[in-house]
C-alpha cells in the first residue's frame, strides 16, 4: 500500500518562523513521524513539498496511480488553486486534507476550501498530530467517510 | 481528568437512517468506543445528547467547570445556535469540534460554522473515528494547535 | 392510518393576537376542524404546539416512524430552525408544510422556508383552510407532488 | 359568479413531457377536472394557456373586470413577468398562484415570485389538486386570507 | 419631422384603476394633449400602446427609422425588457424615457431602468406633463442632452 | 404596575466569566439594583433567567398579558432568535432592549439585532446601569419613543 | 408664490469645464433664464449655489418655510447627503430634483440618488431644460405628481 | 434530418446597423448560407426569426418534435427569456447556442445565459461561421459534448 | 469636569416639524432641561448644534482637550460622515452616541452607525431623556462600559 | 501562417480519466488531429501542454510574436489565471478560447472566464472539434469577429 | 510653477494624537520640509488644512486654475467625499494622493479611494516622506504615469 | 545592506508592448536605474523576475533570511497570489509594493491587492521612479511607516 503526503507552498519554512502560529516542529520533523508511523503501518509513503502548483499536479500526475491515498496540506492553495483541484478530482484517490493550524480562526479567505469538497474528510487545526491522524484513517483502507 | 462528550441534535438517530450519510454505526455504540478509549487513557467520561439548545447549554454550565476539554458535535446548531457558541467562548475550556460527513461536500450553508473558530480545531467526514482522535488529543493535554 | 399536525411557536397565541394578521380563528377551533375531518377521512391525528425546537424534535423522532404524513406550520422556525430541517429530512416522512397567512406579502425574511425544499408542497395565505386541504392531500396517500 | 383561470407558457406541454417533474395529467385533464368542480360549486370559469406575456396580459384586462376571482399558474414568469404582476395588482381581483411541482424543491430562480406578493395565497407541489384548492378557496368567497 | 409614442404594458389601464398611483387622467387624454402640442409644433406623431413586448419592438423596427425622436413610457418592461433595450440600442433615434409615477419612491425594482442609460434623458413623477415636456424637448430638435 | 425583566442565555455567568467583556458585576447584584430601584419607583417585577429559547417563550406568553413593559437583554437570540421575535410582536407589550457591552464595538454579526426594530428603544454598553434606565423609561409610563 | 433654485457643489464651474459632460451653458445664463420664466408665471425665486452641504441645509432651513416649491440640483451630494436629504424630508416642500446629464449613463454611484425618493419627480439629462420644465411643474401648484 | 435555425429579437436587423459590433453580413445572406450548407450535409432546415419570446416558443413547440437539433442565437433572450429557457429543457432536442458577437467582451449583463447550462455547447464571437460551426456539428449526429 | 453636547444636522428643527417621529420637544428644551440637570451634577456644559460636519469636527478639535465626556447625536451624520468619526477617535474622549428615534425601527441605511464601534454605547429611541442618561452616565466618571 | 495551441493543467490526462465528462479521445489524438487539419490548411503549430501557469507564460512569451494566432484551453487557469490572461492582453495575437465541454452545465465558477473577454470568441461543449472549428477561423485570417 | 498641498480633516492634529498610526511628525513639520524641498525645486507652493469638504472645493476652485499640480491627502473624504472627487475631476490638474500610513493595513473602508481612479498616482504608507515624493514628482513636469 | 527586488508575471515584457499603459522604459532600463542608486546608496540589490509564483517563492525563501527590504511588483499575482502573499507574511522582511501603472484607474479587480495590507507601503501609478522611490525609503532603515 502507497500513499502520498503533500506539502504545499510555504510549509518548508515550518519551524523556523510565525510558530506563535505554525508551531516549532519542523517539516523534517512531521516527515521523520509519518515515517515511523508508516512503517508500524506497513505503508509505503512518497513524500512531496513544493512552492509550485504545477510541480505538485505533475508529482500527482506520476505517482497517483500506484497509490491508494493521499494526505495533503496544500497550504494557501487551499484557496485559488484550482489547477490542484482538478488535478485531485481527476485523480479519485481518496486523500484527507490537513491544515496544522485552525483555517477557521483565522482570515476568512482562509475558511473556504476548494479541495475540501473532493475530500474524504478534513483535520484542522491539531498540529502535526493532524498528519498522522489522516494517515491512520487512510491505511485502515475503508475510507467511506462515515 | 474529565472530557465531556455532547451530541446535538438528531444524532440519536444515528444509524437507523440515513446510512448513505451517517453510516450504520450507532450512536450507543460511538459511545462504547469512546468510553473503551476513555477508559485506557484514564480519562473520565461525560456524555450528553439533546435535541434542545438550551439543554446543552445548561450541560454545558455546570459540566464545563470541571472538565479540561469538550468533544463536540453540535449537529445542526453548528450553523445557527449562536447561544451554544457564546457559551463556549465565556467556559473557555478547550474542545474540538467533530462532524460525522464531510461537511465540505453537503449543502452550502453546513460549510459555515460558527464554534470552529472558537476550537481548537475541527475533524469532519471521518465517521465515528474523528470521536476518537478528538478524545485522543485533548486527552494529550498539550492541545497548543501546532 | 395516522397523520401529525405540528404547530410551531407562538401558534397558541392564534385568534387572540394580531387578527389583523392571522385571522381571529383559534387554535382549539383549527384542532376542531382538522380532528373533524380527520374522522370523515378514517385519519388518526396526533397534534402538537409547542415553542420549542427541541421539543418538536423529541415529538417527531418518536412518532413520525408510526405516521404516514405530517402537516406542520413551523412558525418562525421556518426560518431558521435547521435542527428541525434536518429531522424532517432523517424522519423521510411525507409533509405538507403550511401558513396562515401569505408569508410573501410579509417581512423578506419569511420569504425563504429552509423545509419547503424538503416538502411535498407548501400553501400559504388561505389561512386555516389550509390545514384542512393539507390533510385531505396526505391522507389520499398519493404524495407523488404531480 | 365567474372565476379566470390561467395557465402560463409551456404549461400546454403537460403530460407529453418531464413526467418525473410535472406528472402525467394532460393539461385538458386538470381543465376538465376543474369544469366538472366548477359546474359542482355554480362558479362559471374562463379558461387560457398562452405562450405570450402580452396575450395573457390582454385576456386579464378584458376578462378580470367582470370576474371574481383568478387561479394562475404563471410558469417561468412567475419569476421575470413584470408586466404581468403589474397587471394583477393594477386589475385587484383576489387571486391564488398555483404550482404544479414544488418550486422551492428545485433550481434556486425558482424560489422567487414576483407574484406571490400581491396573492390570497400560493400552493405548491401539490399537483392538480392544488388547482382545485384554489378554486374552492376563491369560490367560497371568503378570501381573507386567514 | 416625426416622433413616435410608445406606452407600455398596462399603460392602456390609465385613469380607470389605481388612480393614487397614477391619477385619473385616462390614456386617451394623455394622447389628445400630445396631438394637440405637436400640431402647436408642426410634427407628426405615430402612436402605439401594446401589452406585448415583442409587438413594440416590430414598431420600432418598422417606424423608427422615417422618425427623429420617440417619447416612451415602457412600463414594467423599463426593468427586464432587454430585447426592447436591444431595440433602442441599434436604432439609434433619439429618445426620452418618461414614467408617470416617481419610480423612486416605490419598490426597490422600479429603481433601475435598463433603457436609461441609453436615453438623451428622463423624465420621472410629474404625471402627463412629463410626456409634453419630453415631446417638446425632442422637437426643438438640439438633443445634445446639456 | 408590572414590569417583566428577561435576561437570555449565559446571561447566568455574569461577572464570573470574561469580565473583560461584561464586568464583575453578577446577575444577582443586577437583579438586585433593579429591585431596589423598582421598589422607589412602586413598580412590581417578575424575572426571568434562561438558556432556552422556548422557556422565555413561555415565560412571556404567560407574564405579558398582566405586564405593562418589558427590559429584555436577548444574549445571542438577539441575532437569530426569529420565535422570541415573533412573540415580542405579537404580545405588544412596550419594551426596551439591553445590551451589556457595546455590540457595536463587537464582531459583525452582533450589530444587527431581530427585535431592536420592534422595541421602543435599545441602551447598549452602559453595563448594568442600562437595565436601571430601562426600568425607569419605562415605569415613567410615557413610552412615545420621543 | 416662491420657489427656491439650490445648485449644489462644483456647479458653478459650468460652462467652463467638461463642455462634453455639462454643456457649454453656464450657471449665470441658467439663472438668467430661470428669473425670466419667473417673471413670466409670477414667482419670485430664491437662488444658491454652494459647495457646502451644510451651507446649503442652512439656507433651506432658513428659506423653506415661505416657500412652495424647490428646484434641486444636488450635485454629488445627491448621491452621500443624507443631512440634505434628512433636511428635505423635514422641510416637506414639495420639491424636483434635477440633473444636467443623464446620470444613468455615467459611473453606476450616480444611479442611485438619496434625495429622488422624496421628490415630485426627477428631470435627468436633459440639460438647462430640466431646470425651466421643474419651474414650471412647480409654478402650476398642481403637483400631485400624476 | 431536420434541424431548426432560430434567430432571437433585433436579429432582423443584422448587417444594417451597428456593424462595428454585429458586422455587415444581413440576416437573408446567414440564412443563405446555411440553406447551402445544409443542402451539402442533406439536411432539411426550418428557419424563424422573430422579436417576441411567446412566438418562438409556439414555433418551437410545433417543429421541435419532428427536428433532430436547433441552431440558436436567442438575442437578448438569452439573459432573461426563463419561458424560452424552459421550453427548450422541455422539448429536450439538442440544441446548440450561437453568439455573433464575443458577449463576453461587452456588458456585463450578457455573460450569463440562462440557456447554455442546457445546451450542448456555446459558440460565440465567431460571427456568421458559427452559425455553420454549430449546424455542422448538429448534423453529424454525435452531440455527447465530448 | 467638562462634557461637550453636540446636536447633528437639523436636530435645530426639532420640536417643529416631523413630530410623528422625533415628538414635540424642542432642542431648547433639551438643552434647558441637560443644563439643569448639569447643575445638579455639578458639570460645565458646552454645546453645539451645527448643519456643517466641518464645523462640528472643528469644535471638536477645540474643545474636547478640556473635556472628560462627550453626548453626542450625530444626526444623518452617523451613517456617512467619515471625517466625524475620525475626529471622535483621533481626540479619545469618552462619548456616548444619542438617536432621538428609534433608528433601528426606520430605514435600513439608519441601522449602522460609523460612530457606535468607537463609543461607550449608544442610546436610540428613548427621546430627550435618552440625553439625560448619557450625561449622568459619562458625569458618573466610570465608563468601563460594563 | 503560425498557430499555437496551449493545453492547460491536467489536460494530459485527457480520455484516460472521467470519460464521461471530457469525452474518451486522448490528448495525443487530439493534437494529431489538429496537426493533419493544419497541414491540409497550410499552417504550421506549435503545440504546449503543461500544468504550470509560469510555464505557459514562458512559451507564449517565446513563441507568440512570430505567430498570427493561438488556439488555447486554459483548464482552470481559465478562472483564477490572471497572469496568463495578462500575458494574452500584452502579446494581442488573436485567439479563440475552447472548452471541451459545456462550463456553463458545470459548477457555478466554472462559467466566469478570464480569458473569454480578451478573446476572438469562445468554443465551449462541442468536443475536440472545437479546436479544429478554432484552428479553422483563425487560419482564415479574418478575425474580426462578425 | 505652483503646485497647490491640501491636507483634509483631522490632519491639523498630526503629532499629537495616535502617534502609533500616524507618527510624531507635526503638520508644521511636514509643511516645513514641502516649503523646503519647494524652494530647492522652484515650485511655488499654496496650502490648505481644512475640516470642512466645501472650503477644500472652494479653495481648489480659486487656486487650481493657476496651478500645475496637486499633492492632496484627502483624509477621510478619500472614501465619501464624492463633491471632492467631482471638483477633482472638473479642474483636470494633474494631483497626486498621499496617505501617511498604509491605509490597505486598516479597516476595510478605507481601501477604496474615491480619488484615486482619478490621480496620477497614489503613495500610501511612507509617512511624510511621501509627501515629498508626490512634490517631486509633480514638479519633475512629466506626469504620464509611466 | 541588502534589499531584494522582484519584478512579477509578463514584467519582461516592459517598454516592448502596451507603452499606452507601461510606458516605454524596458526592464533592464530599471534594473539598471536601481543598480546606479543603489550603489550610490551602498546597497547591495538581488533582482529576480520570472512568471512563475513558485519560482519568485523559491527566490524569496533563499534571499530573504539575509535581506533588509524587499521591493517587489507583483503583477497580476498581487490580486490572487494567495502563496505569495503567505510567503511575505512569513518572512517578515519589510518591503515596499510597486506598480507602474495606476491600478486604481484600471479594472476593478486590479484594486484589491492581497499583499498591501502586509506592506510598509505602496507606490502606484508613478512608472519607474516608484522603484526608485520604494529603494530609497527601504535604505534609509527608518521603515515605520510614519
Amino acid at each position: 500500500m502507497k500513499i502520498l503526503v503533500v506539502h504545499g507552498p510555504n510549509l518548508n519554512l515550518l519551524g523556523q518562523r510565525e510558530p506563535a502560529v505554525y508551531g516549532t516542529t519542523t517539516l523534517a520533523e512531521i516527515d521523520g513521524a509519518l515515517l515511523k508511523r508508516s512503517e508500524e503501518l506497513g505503508v509505503e509513503l512518497s513524500i512531496l513539498q513544493s512552492n509550485s502548483e504545477g510541480a505538485i499536479i505533475d508529482f500527482l500526475h506520476r505517482e497517483a496511480p500506484s497509490a491508494q491515498g493521499i494526505v495533503i496540506n496544500p497550504g494557501a492553495l487551499t484557496h485559488y488553486g484550482l489547477s490542484l483541484r482538478d488535478a485531485l478530482a481527476a485523480l479519485a484517490v481518496p486523500f484527507v486534507e490537513v491544515h496544522l493550524s485552525n483555517i477557521y480562526a483565522r482570515e476568512k479567505w482562509r475558511h473556504r476550501s476548494l479541495t475540501a469538497p473532493l475530500a474524504r474528510g478534513q483535520i484542522s487545526g491539531l498540529g502535526w498530530r493532524g498528519y498522522i491522524m489522516a494517515l491512520e484513517f487512510l491505511a485502515e483502507g475503508r475510507h467511506d467517510g462515515k
